[in-house]
C-alpha cells in the first residue's frame, strides 16, 4: 500500500507520501514515491504515486526520456499548463497499462496506478491534480482543497478539519505530517521514510524538501506533541452527567 | 453504508452504532442497527449488523421468533456461551443469504452482512465477537479491544491511540462517539442518530442504553470540546526551525 496527498492553500503547495513498497508481506521494500521536474524560474512539477510499481517506475522513466528527447511531441518541460501535463501523463500511463495488460491477458495482475501531480507553471496559479488509472483526472476545489491517493481513509479526519485555502504552508506541511502519522499507526503497510515537498507560490523554484525518518527530530517532536495534545483533548471530553454526580 | 463498533474493557462493554441505511444516495433512511437480547440477572447480549437490511432484519427476526418457540434446538436465551451464540447467529445469516441469493442468482445484488456481538451469560468473563458474512467469527484481543463493522477506517486512528483494557467505561464509551464523529464528518453515508450501551461487567442487565441526535445536549458538547481540543493541539505543534529563526 501507499499514502500520498497534495494540499493547495493560497500561499502554494504541500506534497507528501511514504515509501513502502510491498508485493505481499513477504516483499516489502522502501520507494520513493516522488519525483520532481521543472526548469528554475520557470516551472515545477511534483509527482506522486500510487499502485503497481512497474508501471509507476515506466511512466517515470518516460517522462524524463521525453524531456530529454527534443523531438518528444510533449513533456513535461513544455506543457503549457498544468491539466496539458495531468492529461499527458494520464495517456502515458495508460498506454504502459496496455502494454502489460496485453502480455498478460489472464494473469489476473493489477497494472493501474493513480498520480498526484502538482505544481506551478509560469503565470499560471499553482494547481494540483489527480489522475485516474483510466487516464482521466480531477482538479481539487477550494471546498476540499487536498487531494490523497492510496490508503486514505485513515488519514483524512485531520485533513477534513484543518485544510483550509488560508492556513499557512506550514501548518498545511503539519497536517500533511500527522496524517501520514495517523495512517502510518493504523496500517503496517504505510511507513517512513516520509518525503515533503512546500512549494511556495509563485517561486517556481522547488521549494523546501523535507525527508523524515522515525527518529528525525522534527518528526519525532511532532508526533510526540500530537499524542499528547490528543491524549489532552480525550482528557477534557465533557462528562456523563452521573460521573459528576 | 454503516458504521459500527464495539469495544471490551475490563469494567465491561460498549457498543455503538449509527443509523443510517442507504441503497443508493437516493434511497436514505432511518434504521437502528442495535439489538437487545436477554434475560435480566442471567444474560445480556447485544447485536449490531452493517450490510443488507432485509438480511440484518429476517436474521433479527428469526432470533426473536426462536426464542418464541419453545421447540427451537437453539436460541439467545439458551446458549452456553457467546462463541455458540456467535456461531448460532452465523449459521442463520448464512442460510438466510443462501436463500436470497438462490432466488436471483445472477442479479449481482449482495446479501451479505456482517455483526457484532457483544454480552455476558451469567459467570462467563463478557466478551465481543464478530461474525463474518460467511459464519464464520472472530473474537477480540486484548492487544485490541475493540472490533468494527462498515466504514470502519475513518474512526479507528483515535481508537488504537485511548483503547486499552484499563481505561473505564465512560472513556471507552467517550471513545466510541469521537470514533463515530471523525467516521461521520468524512462519510456521509454515516449519520445519526447514535445508539450507545454501556453494560458494566457481572451486572447482567441491559446497562445504560443512551441514543444521541446532533443537538443532543451530551453529544453537541463532546463534539465541540473534541474539535476545540484538536484545534489546540494542533496549534502547539512544534514549528519547523525556519519559522522560529
Amino acid at each position: 500500500m501507499t499514502y500520498c496527498l497534495a494540499i493547495s492553500v493560497d500561499a502554494g503547495l504541500v506534497m507528501a507520501s511514504d515509501s513502502r513498497t510491498n508485493a505481499g508481506v513477504d516483499q516489502v521494500s522502501v520507494y520513493t514515491k516522488m519525483h520532481t521536474f521543472g526548469i528554475p524560474g520557470r516551472r515545477q512539477l511534483i509527482v506522486l504515486s500510487a499502485g503497481n510499481l512497474a508501471t509507476s517506475q515506466a511512466v517515470i522513466n518516460q517522462l524524463r526520456q521525453d524531456i530529454a528527447n527534443p523531438h518528444s511531441p510533449l513533456n513535461l518541460d513544455r506543457a503549457k499548463c498544468l491539466s496539458q501535463a495531468a492529461d499527458y501523463i494520464g495517456r502515458i500511463s495508460c498506454r504502459i497499462q496496455h502494454k502489460h495488460n496485453k502480455m498478460a491477458p489472464r494473469s489476473g495482475f493489477n497494472s493501474e496506478v493513480t498520480f498526484l501531480l502538482g505544481g506551478q507553471i509560469g503565470a499560471e496559479s499553482p494547481e494540483i491534480y489527480l489522475i485516474y488509472p483510466q487516464g482521466n483526472y480531477i482538479a481539487a476545489s477550494p471546498y476540499a482543497p487536498f487531494l490523497q491517493i492510496g490508503e486514505s481513509k485513515y488519514g483524512k479526519p485531520i485533513l477534513d478539519r484543518v485544510v483550509d485555502p488560508g492556513i499557512s504552508l506550514e501548518d498545511a506541511a503539519r497536517c500533511a505530517l500527522v496524517s501520514l502519522d495517523s495512517t502510518m499507526r493504523s496500517n503496517i503497510s504505510v511507513a517512513p521514510p516520509l518525503d515533503l515537498i512546500i512549494y511556495r507560490k509563485d517561486s517556481l523554484l522547488e521549494g523546501r524538501c523535507l525527508r523524515f525518518e522515525l527518529d528525525t527530530p522534527y518528526y519525532a517532536a511532532l508526533k510526540a506533541s500530537w499524542s499528547e495534545g490528543l491524549k489532552k483533548a480525550f482528557g477534557e471530553l465533557p462528562k456523563f452527567d452521573w460521573e459528576t454526580s
